[in-house]
């Protein structure tokens, strides 16, 4: 099976339109998985994403190991089955959560040791362990166990970080047991361009399923986030996928698709929903801002969401302050479908060869 | 229009099958309400509530009243439109909430003088301001402001506080201007059968839509409760829908049913689902509990909700230990899909003249 079917490209951007095959079906790219970090999208029943037009989403192998368990949800058949979701899933290797949510953590040859964020315990999270983490999901695509670089970092920890996870890639390619599980690993190598391209090009040459680029949306400027993708993406032949991991906001989002990116994920529009700021077509809204309070208008009239179709700005803003649940739920729904419309159109641009025409517009209206 | 629609009545218990008229349509009594406090039936959206088979729901005046405000919800075209429920809403006076949420309150003859338990100020709710909020949201039925009395009481309190309930509800019949809105007063009485008796007679002779029984439920053994039902329920016409406030567990409402009671409400399916009990046809299951880690069944085998349809007993654990917002939905569908059922059923069987039979298996299933 061909993991990554090619439709077109744009003729003057590096954009390109295309499928990507797995065992729970295929997904369209450029796409955007939703998070779904504990075997929930927060708020959302499986229904309401494929509602929205959710085709993959993603799980988190450091929050899923911890709880409930790995060998708990295989026992119950995996994790598709655990949370009813038959589509296609990523799931991440745990690396940079041990990195960011951990109370401890010290990167050993061996693994990452750390101490659980919700009770203490210790762990050790070894390349072999991320691997057989992930299988035990079930995940259509698997994640390779990184380490993360902080930004700024020296150039000995980038130099000898980024070593470290070529080695612990070659370590999870040969844990890999279940071959229908496609296996990625993940570009570090800093804010160095030439130490990213040699990474990328290692990477390359071991034979994965795709490529991802890490360490990226930490901290550094934007620029910089975009000359790391340009240093990558031509390294990294036609028939992989392209994965840039947690970005971003939808104008970083444009800008990657524009340099050739297949994939994204962020917690973005989950997280905000629930801070209640809300994406629209003409700006971000602060939804328990006083000026919602009595608007009858939905959080978008451009939007064909069941929040926008159903709901007032001032309901929304009257659930948000009351803290209602439902609160979250409806900011959630918009947000994602805010972003997963933005990615149809993406993808319906580069189809008619309109995409470079569709980013002038997008950049416009934002200016 | 005649209010209440009388389709027929068991043999052996004053159990009847009826439908309410309001100007939103009319609903099947015996009917439960569930319960929307803030404009919403916490965690769900409104065709959640039409799948699992809610007819009508209730709102909460002292809250809608206190945020976002009777006025601004008005201005917004009245609740149904401002939570989009096109079904009926009863809508309580606020005075239970004035006895069991302010922070403060004192009853006058012209109202409760009470402070929020948002942000401390200071309000008075009068019989008329009672009418006017419910009239500003379109309640389909409306209640008249009653005061609460503890239980214990005196004789002297209840006795004087049963006249003032009476004093206000002439207040209220008066202060109503759209007629299309029904009116129930409350009966109340202590737990004093002849009071209660007295009480519900002189409300029934003034001329309202129907008739609440009050003051229950608050603390009283559960044989004064069904006494006190007793006591009202022969002394009210059969053309009045007879609705007893704010019970309560399935048991209560089959007794409830038995001794002649249209209609129920209670927030026990939906504050119980949000702390993780949830019912079952073979009693009460607390989900957070050790047993159901790895258990692959539903909640309920019996069940037809959309949580047992999709979801094992290990998920919904998962979901609630790591206090996933998806948890408090499916576990409020499958609570409130068991109340409604369970009023299907009790519905079913008064048709069928089954009732009493219903009854004593329902009991036998629990003892």
């Amino acid at each position: 099976m061909t993991i990554f079917h090619h439709i077109n490209s744009c003729s003057s951007t590096k954009a390109r339109r295309g499928r990507v095959n797995t065992r729970h079906g295929s997904f369209d790219t450029p796409a955007f998985m939703p998070v779904g970090t504990q075997a929930t999208v927060k708020a959302m029943c499986p229904e309401e994403l494929v509602a929205i037009g959710a085709q993959i989403i993603l799980g988190n192998t450091y929050h899923l190991y911890l709880r409930p368990g790995h060998r708990l949800i295989e026992k119950l058949g995996g994790l598709h089955e655990f949370m009813a979701w038959d589509r296609p899933i990523l799931t991440d290797s745990g690396g940079f959560q041990v990195f960011s949510l951990a109370q401890f953590r010290k990167i050993e040859e061996e693994g990452a040791v750390f101490r659980s964020h919700i009770d203490g315990s210790l762990h050790k999270l070894t390349p072999e362990l991320a691997i057989e983490v992930q299988q035990s999901l079930g995940a259509d695509i698997m994640m390779c166990l990184d380490t993360c670089i902080p930004f700024p970092a020296t150039d000995r920890e980038v130099r000898e970080s980024t070593a470290l996870t070529t080695r612990w890639a070659r370590r999870c390619l040969a844990a890999r047991r279940r071959g229908e599980l496609l296996l990625f690993p993940i570009v570090q190598g800093g804010m160095d361009p030439v130490l990213r391209a040699a990474h990328t090009q290692e990477l390359v040459s071991m034979g994965f399923d795709g490529i991802a680029l890490g360490g990226l949306s930490v901290g550094e400027p934007k620029e910089m986030l975009f000359e790391m993708i340009g240093v990558s993406r031509p390294l990294i032949p036609e028939k992989y996928p392209v994965y840039v991991m947690g970005v971003g906001t939808p104008e970083d989002i444009v800008m990657g698709v524009s340099l050739g990116v297949d994939m994204f994920d962020c917690v973005m529009p989950t997280r905000n929903a629930r801070n209640g700021m809300l994406f629209t077509s003409t700006g971000r809204i602060v939804i328990k801002n006083a000026c919602h309070a009595d608007d009858p208008r939905p959080v978008d009239e451009k939007c064909g969401c069941y929040t926008c179709r159903t709901f007032s700005r001032a309901y929304l803003r009257h659930l948000f302050i009351a803290r209602e649940l439902l609160a979250y739920r409806l900011n959630t729904i918009h947000n994602l479908h805010f972003y997963l419309n933005l990615m149809k159109q993406i993808r319906e641009s580069i189809e008619r060869d309109e995409f470079a025409g569709f980013m002038r517009d997008f950049f416009a209206c934002r200016s």
